[in-house]
């Protein structure tokens, strides 16, 4: 099972939609279930330097099936996972990048997103996956 | 002059149709002036190595204020641009890559698409530079 | 609103009068609102390494429209931005990064400055930022 | 014997004025006997491609003590070193790559320009290297 263009488009306006109710201005990025780009916007005037992290955020969710927030825990000094961020061309652990399921529970894809404190990253992510379910 | 979200959306929603209208699947990005990436979407079953080649197109075509066939035809053997393509991290040169200008005649963006004939791209490209002026 | 080749050279030529009065040697690199590679000088001996630094900097300060030095409190272990220096190609996070804004407050572009301590670095790329106003 | 930021300031003035009488908008990089950069200046509206250009011709000079353009020659398919861009992180072997002789003919350094067509970016670079004797 793999994310649509469709259900990506609307993980992206959903998010899009409570980033604007909270506020920010916010890069958006959902890739499948393959890690491969599907859809990105980036609102007028968020940062520039999210354009790359929200993309990362969005991989880095799917490439171990958990939120970055969670992976982040692992990979502090002397966690098991330190320094992960090294591998695959470069992660993004902290907080903005969670999985999107179909609605039998199955991970079709991912979303990332960045552009403010990561809980409002993390909370617009959750938007826009819940969203496609 | 910087091309806004509402306008990269216009832009890629047209090359879309058009993508549509002529049968193909197509990954279409847009990139602002600053050759920055503002939006992007893949079709359904589109090419995955398009995903990354539609993105080089817009920004080739931006840092060159040209269709990035133009370079193309000066980057062949014996041609004035030989090897263009070891720049910038990675050019594209065939076309598919159209300069976005405002009703002023501004470069403000730029599009690029991949996923079918170099001869379909350009024109799903232009179709989508067309939506903006 | 986008920084001119004449303002980058008065940030410069201001960054490069205070690294004289500190006696220090310096990098120091200008980007414009997208990012982009305006103005670079290495002062004579200055260290090699900086080079590069003095880029990311100034690339880092545009890409989040703070001064680097505030990211790298965030980027800390246990900080909520920890390792955010694996993102766009490799991000410098201490200080010596600063936005350059113009009169009306925009921020137009970004200075980096790197080859002494981070607070001398800091001074000066200030240094250079306040000549724009 | 090693450029000095002085003289690439000269290079880069002569390169710049040259450009402006020619009427073209350029990229010029200077580096210096170990190919790293000393100093670069992104005239407003050149082209944002020839950033990265100018600085690759530059370096490609040095690297190999002879003008980017001779390289080219050599580069070609059935050339005794095709696809030598492949190395160095990416060369450009097209003219506009020359090198910086102090008056003993000492190489100090090298100059790249990009931004208008070989012919004329190979003029610019040629005054500017020209200056510093």
């Amino acid at each position: 099972m793999n994310i649509t263009l469709e259900q990506a488009e609307t993980a992206i306006n959903a998010a899009k939609t409570k980033a604007k109710e909270i506020n920010t201005l916010m890069n958006i990025a959902v890739v499948d279930a393959g890690a491969n780009l599907i859809a990105f916007v980036h609102m007028d005037e968020a940062w520039l330097g999210s354009i790359d992290i929200a993309q990362r955020k969005a991989k880095t969710a799917r490439y171990f099936n958990m939120n970055t927030g969670e992976i982040g825990k692992l990979s502090q000094p002397g966690g098991s996972l330190y320094n992960i961020e090294h591998s695959n061309g470069g992660l993004i652990t902290f907080p903005g990048g969670v999985c999107i399921e179909d609605a039998s529970g199955n991970i079709i894809g991912a979303i990332g997103v960045s552009g403010s404190t990561v809980e409002n990253d993390h909370l617009v992510a959750q938007s826009g996956a819940e969203s496609v379910k």
